[in-house]
This record gives C-alpha cells, structure tokens and sequence, in this order.
C-alpha cells in the first residue's frame, strides 16, 4: 500500500513505539473502560509507558505516522472517553505510579499520573492531609484519569472538583514535547489558565505525566449522620433544605430507595428497612457538631429516622455504603452510569423525572445523587443479554439528558463526554462554543491524533 | 491613503461604532488605570457602551477595520491592562451595571461587567448572602474586570479566587459572534473550560458582557485578631505557622511597618505603635471563635501583642485599615504595586529579600502581603517626579520578579501581566507555553484586534 498522509505506514509506526505490545490478551484488557460500552473491535496496540520518555516517544511517532493514540489511566471511566477500536493504539500510563513527592509543610503532592486516587490519600493521611477530590471509585482510579476528566466526587461538596486541587501538570503534547503548567504557588494568573485547559480535555489535548496537587489538613473534626426518608423527593427536598440553611457540608449524598436494595443484597446491609431514600450527611471542621445539628435541624421536616453512627467504624461502614452503590447495581446487570447536573433547588423535579422517564421506557433506573452540588448519577441496569448503550436505554438517557437541560442544567457533571454522549453534546454547548472548542483542539492537536472522536 | 489590511480606513470605522467619543477630556479618563503607567499618547477614541448590543456592534465594525480594541472596567487595574494609545479605541463597559438577578435559593447571581464589586456583595447580603473574592479596591473595581484578571483578596486565602467563584459568562468574541460559557449548575464537564479560558484572559480572547455567579452564605459567625510582631520576617514566620497548624482562616492579610506607618498617618489610626509588623486574622464558619484560638495558639511564639476587637465596628476598622494600605501609599507619592507569588513557606525569605533589594537599589519598597496564598504585594513608591516603571524602581521590580521566581513561585499572583511585567513573562512561562498561548490567542481572535501587546 502506498505510504500518504491518510495511509500511515503502520509497520514502521509500530515497530518504532516503545513497550509495544499487540497481544490479543492485553489488548482485551484495553479496549473499554466501566462505561458498558464495547468497541466493535480490538486496538491494534498498547504501549505501556514507564516514564515520560515512552510517552515523549510513543507521541513523537504517533504525531509522525499519524497514529491515532487513546491516552489511558486506570480504565474506570464511564464515558467510553478510554475506549479504542482498530486503527488506535492504547497509550496506557498506569505503570506510572509513584508518589513523587510530598511536601508536609506547604501541603502540596508531586505525583505520576497512574497513582490511585486512594493510593495518593494513604500518602498524604501520613501526613495528615488528605486529597481532597474523592470519586466513589477512590480505590481504582488514577490521579491522571481524574484531571483528564475533571472528576468529583462526594467531598466536592465542600472542597470543589479537581480543579480546584490541581496547581500544576507536566503535559506531553500530540507532537511529543513536554509542556509545564501552572505553579508551584496557591495563586498565578501568568497568561492563560492551562491548568484548566488540560483538566476535563479527557486526553484530546496531551497526555498528563506528571501533576503537581494542592492537598488539606485532615479537619480536626467531623460529625456524619444517616437519614432516611419515605420517598426520595423528601430527600431530595430535604436536601435542598440544607443548602437553604445555609450550611456547607463535606458530604451530602443521595441514595433511591432500589439502590438501597441493591447495595443491602450485595453487601448485608439493611438500610431499605429504614427508608426509601437516605442521606449521607458529614460536616467537617472545628464546628462540625455543631455545624451537623444546623443540617438536621434543616431536614427534620422530611425525614423518617436519623442516625448518629456511634463511632468511627461505623462512620466508615456509613460512607462505604455510598461507595458500594455502583458495584451493588452492576451485580444486577449491564449499567449505564448517567450524570446530570442541575441547578439545586430543582432536584427533586429532576428525581422525579427520573422517575416518570423510567415508567415510560421501561428502563430499570437507580438513582443516587452528589445532592449539594445538584449531580445525580441515574443509573441504568440491564438485563446482561440486552443491549445498554442503544435501544430503550439510550431513549432513558436522552430523556433524561433532555430533562435536565430543561431544568437548567448539563448532561455531565463529572464523568465527561467521551464517546458515549456524543450526540447530546451540540443540544448543550450550541454551534459557536464547539466551533470554538475545535479551532483550540486544532490549535493544540493540529493532526487529530489524540483521542479522537472523544470529549468534544 | 490608500485602503489596505495594514491601514485601516478610521474615519469611516469611527463613523460607524455606537456612542462612540473622541473628545481629548474622556479620553484622558480612560487612557490608563491604577499601575502608574501613563502612555505616551491618548488613545483614538472611546466608545461607552450601555448593551451587550453596543459591544457586539463595537467589535464587528473593529474586526472589519482591524482597530485595536482595548475592553475596560473600572480602571482600577495594577498592571496597565486598560492601558490605551493612539491607534487603539477603549471599550468601557463600566455603564453596564445591572445586577440582573439574585437567586437566593440557589445561591447565585447574574450581573452586567460594571458592576461594582462591592455593590454586588451589598446587593447579595440583603439574601445573606456574599461574593466571596474580595480585592481590596471592592468599593471601586468591577466584577467584569475581576473576571478578566481573576482577581483575588483577602477571602480568598479560604474561598478561591474569581475562578472559583464563576459559573458561566456571557462574552462577546472578536468577530462580534456572542458566547455562552459555562453552564447553570455547580459542576458541569461538558466540552473544554471555556470558563477557565476566559477568566484571567486580560480581555485578550474576547469581552464580558454577562457573568454567572456563585454565592455563598454568610457564615454563621466570625472571629478576628489583630497580631502584631517586632517585625516583618516574624510575621512571615507566625503566617507559615498558621498553615502549618491546618487552620483554614478566611482572612490572613501581612502588613509591614512602614506601611502600617503610611496608614496611621493617612487615617489617623496608631498601628505602628503596637508593632513593626501587623498580621490581620479572621475565622469564620460554626467552629469560629475555637478555630481563632488555635491560630492563635500556633502564632503565639511570634507575636508582640495580641488584639481581640471587642465588637463589629473594631472589626471593621480592622478591615478598613488593610483595605486602605494602597490609598495611603499613594498619598506618598507615584507608586507600582507588585503582586509576587511564592509558596507559602517561602513567605519569610521573600519578605527578607524585598527589604534587601530594597537596600541595594536605593528604593522604597513596602510590603503588604495575602499570607495564606504566599502572594505579596511590595509596592514601590518614588518620588512625583522619579519614574515609577523605568530606572530604579524598574530595576527593583525585576529583582523581586527574579527572587520570587527563584523561590519556585511566580510573577504575578492576581494582578495579572497586562503591558507592565511583558519583559519577564518568558521567564516564567518559557517558550513553548508561551508559544501554546499565542497558538489559542490567534484562535479566538486571528486578526489580533483584541488588547494588543497584553497578557501574553
Ligand atoms: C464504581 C465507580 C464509581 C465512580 N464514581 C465516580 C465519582 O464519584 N466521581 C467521578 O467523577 N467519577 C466516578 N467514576 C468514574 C471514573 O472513576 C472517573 O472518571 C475517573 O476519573 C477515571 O479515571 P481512570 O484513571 O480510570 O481513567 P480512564 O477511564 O483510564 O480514562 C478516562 C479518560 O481520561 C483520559 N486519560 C486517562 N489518563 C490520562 C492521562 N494520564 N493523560 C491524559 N488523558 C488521560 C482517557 O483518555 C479517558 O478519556 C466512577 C467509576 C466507577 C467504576
Ligand atoms: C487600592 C487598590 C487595591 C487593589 N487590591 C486588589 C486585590 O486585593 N486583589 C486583586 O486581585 N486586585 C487588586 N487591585 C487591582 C484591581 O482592582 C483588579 O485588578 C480589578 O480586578 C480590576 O478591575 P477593573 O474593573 O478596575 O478593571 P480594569 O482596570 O478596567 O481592567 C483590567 C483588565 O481587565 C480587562 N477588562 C476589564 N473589563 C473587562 C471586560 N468586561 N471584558 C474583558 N476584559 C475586561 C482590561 O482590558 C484589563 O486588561 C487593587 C487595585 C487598587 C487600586
């Protein structure tokens, strides 16, 4: 076949990246992400990079052969953004794992990007500090899978997205350079803000290879509380009552009455005896007693029951509840993960949209919910041998997506873009934006070749 | 002369742009801001729009004749980014100054540009609510002009900076197309930071003309000290302590002797008799008056005297008096107010290293600083007939540009670039950041119409 520029000359191409593997194995293993989506076919290739050089390399020969490269962390995505077909090559970080640095004194972390979530707060609660961006999925995540999709979690709450702890990346572009940004300060405003270019760009943009994190004191107090409800509207009323009250809670979630179930099958639970709706409430700080009596006070119209776990094991066992939802629903079926966003006094319209769009497709949808920042997680559970990504599920999720425009909102919050909501994508931003979004894609990636298809 | 792409036929553009003035007396108003650079010459025109309208109009007719547009808020900026001359006209928003909405429930607010800081946080506090970035001039400096150098204040040592605090923007774009950012709701991942993009930008990338924002309750209740040290470096010292400690104070504003001499003598207060050096501390939130103590506690082996305001006028005052160190500077002749950064347990060895520059370049520098972000400012003040941004004083400030830098930090922390610190942007940044920046710049605004010569 003639070598031009649309034919890539693969052979040459492959046998130039660095820790390059065709294995059928290994590629299964890369191919998608938690998202239940499943390429029609396998990568060609993944290179395994070790150090930044691989990744320099692996992006000089892409760039050269024009090789289209799908940046990967640790594949718990729920977007499809780490999915790759044939004609791709998985570029795959997570053996970049160290805790580079961690520096007590200015509470600041210099990391790889394959560290886990979890991995980095083990690090810095020797310190005691944490990071504060905490996904549900903490334990198998990684730090550049949370900056490639700005990920969230249940502090955000109080502490904001990742965003908000990322003072610096390390940045392998499309051609292979490296590129620093932001500062080794809280604050810099030198030129444009590409810290924030680069966080949420699920790997279109370059490759994250190094970031440099702000981390907190560990709060010298918390309170948690558990309230159950008979509906999920009162929670969620409940919970806007909260933000009405003015207070500020670390962590305020969500949990529908169905996922309750699920996650009592799974793990031996009984929270569905106590309600059909639950809220996991935390404040931290010096005044976080008091701080959680304000919360309760606040909610006490809608509740069933509250309860004040009796010590930290079961504050533990409390918040691990929120964390088993997901796995809980997947035990049931194929899923698919939406994520919402609306402005927070309209949750309980959202919720009981959810609700309504359910028993008019006849989707199975659990929800739970990062309650005080107004993000729902509606979750969609199949039966294994039926489709999840086309069909009636995706006729819930465009309803949904729908729905939560009308309310004033968006269809992600914190998990992206990636493939899988695509088509919903102009509805949200308009014409203009993703014009403006390409010509900076072009500006920054002018061959196309970082995860294409994907984000934006 | 003849019409060409390099000769913009003006009569023609100028007959065409809405309330547009070319009278020398407005002119002089706008020709500058707060940074003490004066150009050589007066710009061409001014148009004072009253409408998003306006601006749209402005910026088509400006596109079509290739006449530098330079955007201005209230020209209170510190780094002469609304500085205008002859060949450009200046785009004052400062009469669009609605507050559109406050939504109470919801905790947010949608304002035209020029609205007023500090009348937006008086608009709010009627919903007790507040705006949380607080620069010292909020009496005088407008949220458009926040948005455009992401300005910070004394709040922002617990709440973030203008960032952190925007949703979504309005703004209109070179070519006169108008651009929605952001979205409705506190966490949103759809497509680039669009948000982050604009923000900080410098009115670079295109106009504000709308801006989406966070509130947030006004805390329950607040605690404040004044400290004062024998001197500046043992304040420095007190201010690493705190954040050693894991306190959170909302307010940790540094203030050196000179200065607090420059204030008593402006205001009639006596803070100098108390101290060589004067940390101010505020604590806010459920836990107020405990988390106070343990500042207190961490800075005890610093301090001279400790101060308790025994109510809320001598809180304010306290407020009032950091608030009014740049004004009282001013009074002592032409000054240039640096904005450094450097990691906040460098604190101390900057401070050392701006007295020493001083020494060596024979210039008077005093020192103000927002402690718990690191990020000082040592403000130059010369003679009315001394230059204040060539010679000496221009020596001066690229010493500290370079100590700061040497320090891991950087050259500006709030302030941003605007034509003033141009010669050590590189420096910072280095090549291929900077070289990314103009990459995005020609991709929002290829014709280059929008505040030439700025930011980067
Ligand atoms: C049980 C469960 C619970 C979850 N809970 C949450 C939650 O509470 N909040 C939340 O936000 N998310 C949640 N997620 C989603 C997921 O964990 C996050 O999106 C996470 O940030 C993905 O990280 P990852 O390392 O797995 O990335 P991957 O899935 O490997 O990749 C995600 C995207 O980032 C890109 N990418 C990955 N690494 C890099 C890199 N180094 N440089 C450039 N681009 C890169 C990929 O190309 C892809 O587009 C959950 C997932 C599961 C399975
Ligand atoms: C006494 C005093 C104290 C100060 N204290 C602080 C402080 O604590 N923290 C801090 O951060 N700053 C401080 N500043 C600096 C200044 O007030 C801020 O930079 C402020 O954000 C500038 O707002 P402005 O409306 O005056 O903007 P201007 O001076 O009019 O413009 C500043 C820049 O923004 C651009 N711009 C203005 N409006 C728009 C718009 N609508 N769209 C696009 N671009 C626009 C201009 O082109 C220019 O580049 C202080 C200044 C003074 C005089």
């Amino acid at each position: 076949m003639a070598k031009d520029q649309l034919t890539p000359s693969r052979p040459d191409a492959f046998a130039a990246l660095p820790r390059f593997s065709q294995d059928p194995a290994e590629l299964e293993l890369v191919r998608t992400d938690r998202s239940g989506f499943v390429p029609p076919t396998l990568p060609d290739g993944v290179v395994q990079a070790e150090s930044v050089q691989d990744v320099v390399e692996t992006l000089r020969v892409a760039n050269r052969h024009r090789l289209p490269v799908v940046p990967r962390g640790a594949g718990t995505g729920l977007a499809a953004g780490a999915s790759a077909r044939a004609g791709e090559i998985v570029l795959d970080v997570h053996q970049m794992n160290r805790v580079l640095h961690i520096d007590p004194v200015e509470q600041t972390a210099v990391v790889e990007p394959g560290v886990l979530n979890a991995e980095l707060n083990a690090a810095a609660a020797e310190h005691g500090l944490f990071y504060a961006p905490d996904p549900a999925s903490t334990a198998i995540c990684s730090i550049g899978g949370n900056i490639a999709t700005n990920a969230g979690g249940m502090r955000c709450a109080k502490y904001g997205v990742t965003r908000e702890s990322v003072l610096g990346l390390k940045v392998v572009l499309a051609d292979g350079q490296v590129l620093v940004t932001g500062a080794g300060t809280i604050k810099a405003v030198t030129g444009y803000d590409l810290n924030a270019l680069f966080i949420g760009s699920e790997g279109t943009l370059g490759v994250v290879v190094e970031a440099t994190l702000r981390l907190r004191p560990v709060p010298v107090a918390t309170a948690t509380a558990a309230a159950y409800f008979d509906d999920v509207e009162s929670a969620a009323a409940a919970a806007a009552a909260v933000v009405a009250a003015r207070a500020t809670p670390s962590v305020l979630e969500l949990v529908d009455g169905p996922t309750l179930g699920a996650i009592d099958a799974a793990t031996g639970t009984r929270h569905r005896s106590r309600g059909e709706a639950f809220l996991l409430i935390q404040t931290d700080g010096f005044g976080a007693a008091i701080e959680r009596d304000v919360v309760l006070g606040a909610i006490e119209p809608f509740t069933r029951a509250v309860q004040l776990p009796a010590d930290e094991a079961a504050t533990a066992a409390l918040l691990q509840a929120r964390r088993d939802a997901i796995p809980s629903l997947e035990r049931l079926g194929r899923t698919s993960i939406g994520d919402v966003g609306v402005p927070r006094k309209r949750l309980a319209e959202m919720v009981a949209g959810i609700q309504r769009i359910s028993q008019e497709t006849g989707v199975r949808i659990f929800t739970i919910a990062h309650a005080a920042d107004g993000n729902l997680h509606p979750i969609i559970v199949a039966d294994p041998d039926e489709p999840i990504t086309t069909g009636a599920p995706k006729e819930a999720l465009g309803r949904m997506f729908e729905l939560a425009r009308t309310l004033g909102g968006t269809l992600t919050g914190e998990h992206g873009i990636g493939l899988l909501k695509q088509d919903w994508v102009e509805a949200e931003l308009g014409g203009l934006s993703r014009e403006l979004q390409h010509r900076i894609k072009q500006a920054l990636d002018p061959l196309g070749i970082l995860n294409p298809g994907k984000a934006i």
